[in-house]
């Protein structure tokens, strides 16, 4: 065991898109665990939009970081020395320790991971928050039914491709937009999807979704917010159901964006739209588990990552990530 | 019976809002009653604020009337000839034949009035659909309880005023939005609002919310649309859920107006909003109007009425309800 614990934290707070100088290096002493506590050396961490949010100085769903906080996130890692009766040395457990190579643990809010189930990684992606958060996100707040026209935005991305996934499984047709060729061609080709459209080429939203939704959108899973989401709500069919997971377009923005005042769609097609956090699901998660791990295990949901190396680099990759440049869920290997 | 039945039409689309020279008034003969028919002779009619999307040539939520349609709506009236066998000559009903003096009906969706139970116009404020709105689009789509906060923007209004006062029986605390000071005072003096302000004089609408909603807003009630709902989100408490159930600021721009993008509030807030059409309840209809008669008759919801004579006069009485200037349902005695 190393005697240097590298940390990553908030130096700054961003202004605007965040920059590698938002975050500084510290390093200090392994910690040793005291009475019913264990240390965790971290194999794997996960960079999520979500974070971006937390790096601003105001409350938003989750509490923001501190100047000088550790970065927090999800990690898997191995307990390496324990005083904890449950946790024992050589276990591999998910938890909360964010971008650091060692971290202590009263086991709260640590799940035990089985390395012989799946790689121990899709605790952090497909398996973890981001399948749960597209599993409770479409099942739970849409309710999507066989032969309904499902619209994702970010559809590439952690939790969207596996949305499509299990809308296509529910006897949906699937649409997505995405930010490059080749990730509506993964869509397409891997994921299944019946259409997909580069945003970034294709501008006019509305035109695409009239082509590529002609029935109207019956369930909308946003995690991009903004233009696109204007254009998705004109075309909600009667009763559409849109569910809020996040607004990607819009966490780095100084101030609000303007935008035509469309809330008056829900109003016309009587639809409904809800935003949640994962968290509220958090009794029902192993339900959430069990589906996810056995649909990946007959081939029904298929899942990539992208994985940077180096604690060092977690910054770079949770700015690329933000950039929309990687390849399905951004994890850094420690 | 006079011999001339007098209709008020759509005469030309209204560019913003509607002026009296965009209605025109026909006369014909009195029809007669064929097999199956009865004839109606109208008492009350109804203006209401969903009849200005009516009047654009677009589908909203409704048909839009065409040049040259009688204005549709709901009326009161007795049955002055029939052949028609469930309903008698002498009959009090409501259906929707519209600013006339005199219709045919099959009897499809006539309901029977009974004038010995309440003023036969309550079938169009209280007891009616505006009544019905308030009843389901509150308790339907917001579940409310005890101790939360409600707010209702158009509080004043023949949908509003019941909302708060439902609200009140079910233990909340009830603040409203109204276009006047007199308003203002009707809904904390008469309908028993916590609070109230007047929104043209009190434009800081966030402040406003602030101040009187120190908790957050666990209900939001719309009528309105615009300015104060954006301040009504910026002010949701967790888990707030938000009933659509008009926008009339909205209903007389040429354009969609540009607001800040709101809808990220719902995201933090794990908000629901849902646009609601009150037919959408109809087979619960009964289960309303005997809940509300029950109310009324304890009076425990009070209503008022601003009843302006004469057919002729329909276009300005939906006119003066467009702009606020009714105090209570606005209603035209024929």
């Amino acid at each position: 065991m190393a005697n240097i614990n590298r940390q990553i934290t908030l130096a700054a707070r961003p202004e605007g898109f965040p920059k590698e100088s938002d975050f500084a290096s510290v390093e200090s002493p392994v910690p040793t665990p005291g009475e019913g506590q264990f240390l965790v050396r971290t194999q794997f961490l996960s960079v999520d939009p979500y974070m971006r949010g937390r790096m601003n100085g105001v409350r938003t769903y989750a509490d923001p970081f501190e100047i000088g906080d550790v970065m927090g996130g999800r990690d898997v890692g191995n307990v390496v020395a324990s005083n904890h009766p449950e946790f024992n040395e050589g276990d591999t457990v998910m938890g909360k320790w964010g971008w650091q190579d060692y971290a202590l643990s009263d086991g709260a809010e640590v799940q035990r991971v089985f390395p012989e189930l799946a790689p121990i990684q899709t605790a952090l992606g497909v398996l973890g928050m981001p399948g749960l958060t597209a599993y409770f996100g479409l099942l739970d707040i849409c309710d999507p039914r066989p032969g309904e026209t499902v619209f994702i935005s970010g559809a590439a991305g952690a939790v969207g491709a596996v949305v499509g996934q299990i809308a296509k499984i529910k006897g949906c047709r699937v649409v997505g937009s995405a930010g490059t060729d080749e990730k509506v061609a993964h869509l397409i080709d891997d994921c299944g999807f019946d259409a997909a459209f580069n945003y970034k080429k294709d501008t006019d939203y509305s035109a695409k979704l009239h082509e590529l939704c002609p029935k109207g959108i019956n369930v909308y899973f946003d995690n991009v917010g903004g233009a696109i989401t204007d254009a998705a709500l004109l075309r909600l069919a009667e009763r559409a159901r849109v569910s809020l997971c996040g607004e990607i377009s819009q966490y780095n923005l100084k101030t609000p964006e303007m935008g035509p005042r469309l809330m008056v769609m829900l109003l016309i097609r009587q639809a409904k739209a809800e935003g949640f956090i994962i968290t509220r699901f958090a009794e029902r998660y192993p339900e959430g588990v069990k589906q996810l791990a056995q649909w990946v295990s007959e081939g029904k949901i298929k899942y990539r990552e992208d994985i940077m190396e180096g604690l060092e680099n977690a910054p770079a990759a949770f700015i690329r990530m933000l950039k929309g440049e990687n390849k399905g869920k951004q994890l850094v290997k420690v």
